[in-house]
């Protein structure tokens, strides 16, 4: 699946076109079961000697696939990133008033944190290990989505639809309130994603309309 | 200071009768000291030597104001409930609307994250390292505080002021825009808890307004 224009994927080594396919799926569950044992025991409490005997192999295998403990978890937040983007991306290509913008957003958010529970969890708590280049690039991902969310209050807030909110701290808030739900939206817990949505979307977009 | 009714004191080896002024001092001393080590390196990475070492005593002295690093764990746990509660309670006694109620509950709350940044960070990253009878301890203060905030929802709803809103989920978006500023918001950031109470409060109270 190609990524829209506008999404970054900065998972260089995995989008080496020397890599065949098989090896870029590998690569791919050998992160998402990574994931899962970070977001269990934490990324610091991790050997790579326990990521090989869960991945199933040796340690040379793990440095063919991923060059270091880093960049797994770089690669764990890369795979939130991509997706987190790609919603984004799906967003602005669908147009719409800036309430719906948002409500789509807050929609596209929700359902990553839904479906990707495990690198959410490593995405939110562990993101201070990345170090140098890695720590930059993953700050400037983010900060490029914070950018859409406040892009759409200003566009609302131009077209008269918001009221004249700070777009800075209304977009920490709509974060917090989106990002936070990590805590207890989980695929076998109680309310779906689409459930949280419609009710977030409502509240919001009330709060800051005019 | 004396706790008002309704707050519950969990610290209770700090709170036990027996124990000097001087001991309960040192020991939240140890306490902030280690929250600031715990944020910065983690709680599983740091042990208890180099807490000995980061407070400038033996092991002696560690189990004598501390009996073990996960009781440690709980007392930063502790002081943070400690105070959101007594922030909870300063609100409830002093009355007001449901949506008064929610703008206090936030500013208190903004003010606790805002105070105790290390504390708060540890507190939300590190809890699933607090077992059994700690673990349980923590989730039931916590719930006891999400209760708060519910009732006040409720309380709104039944008087008209607020929407037929799920008090559970609205209350969680609520928690989620609040404490999420644990990110950002700090002593030495660009923006201070009462800067961010009143937008914050504007927000939601609109949000759900009728």
């Amino acid at each position: 699946m190609a990524a829209p224009a506008g999404s970054r994927t900065r998972t260089a080594s995995r989008d080496d076109p020397k890599r065949s396919e098989k090896w870029k799926a590998r690569r791919d569950t050998i992160v998402d079961t990574s994931a899962t044992v970070f977001a269990r025991q934490g990324y610091h409490a991790t050997g790579i000697a326990e990521l090989c005997e869960v991945n199933g192999f040796g340690k040379g295998a793990f440095y063919y696939y991923i060059g270091s403990k880093e960049e797994l978890l770089a690669a764990i937040h890369d795979r939130v990133m991509d997706e987190v983007m790609l919603g984004a991306d799906r967003v602005a290509e669908a147009g719409g008033s800036p309430s719906e913008q948002l409500t789509m957003l807050g929609a596209e958010l929700l359902d990553v944190i839904h479906r990707y529970p495990d690198h959410v969890w490593v995405f939110l708590h562990e993101f201070p290990a990345l170090t140098e280049e890695r720590a930059d690039q993953f700050r400037e991902r983010r900060r490029d989505y914070e950018r859409r969310v406040e892009d759409v209050l200003r566009a609302g807030i131009e077209s008269g639809e918001f009221r004249e909110v700070d777009p800075w701290l209304t977009a920490r808030a709509w974060l917090g309130m989106h990002n936070y739900t990590y805590l207890w939206l989980h695929a076998d817990g109680p309310v779906s994603a689409r459930d949280v949505a419609k009710p977030f979307a409502d509240i919001f977009v009330r709060g800051i309309g005019t």
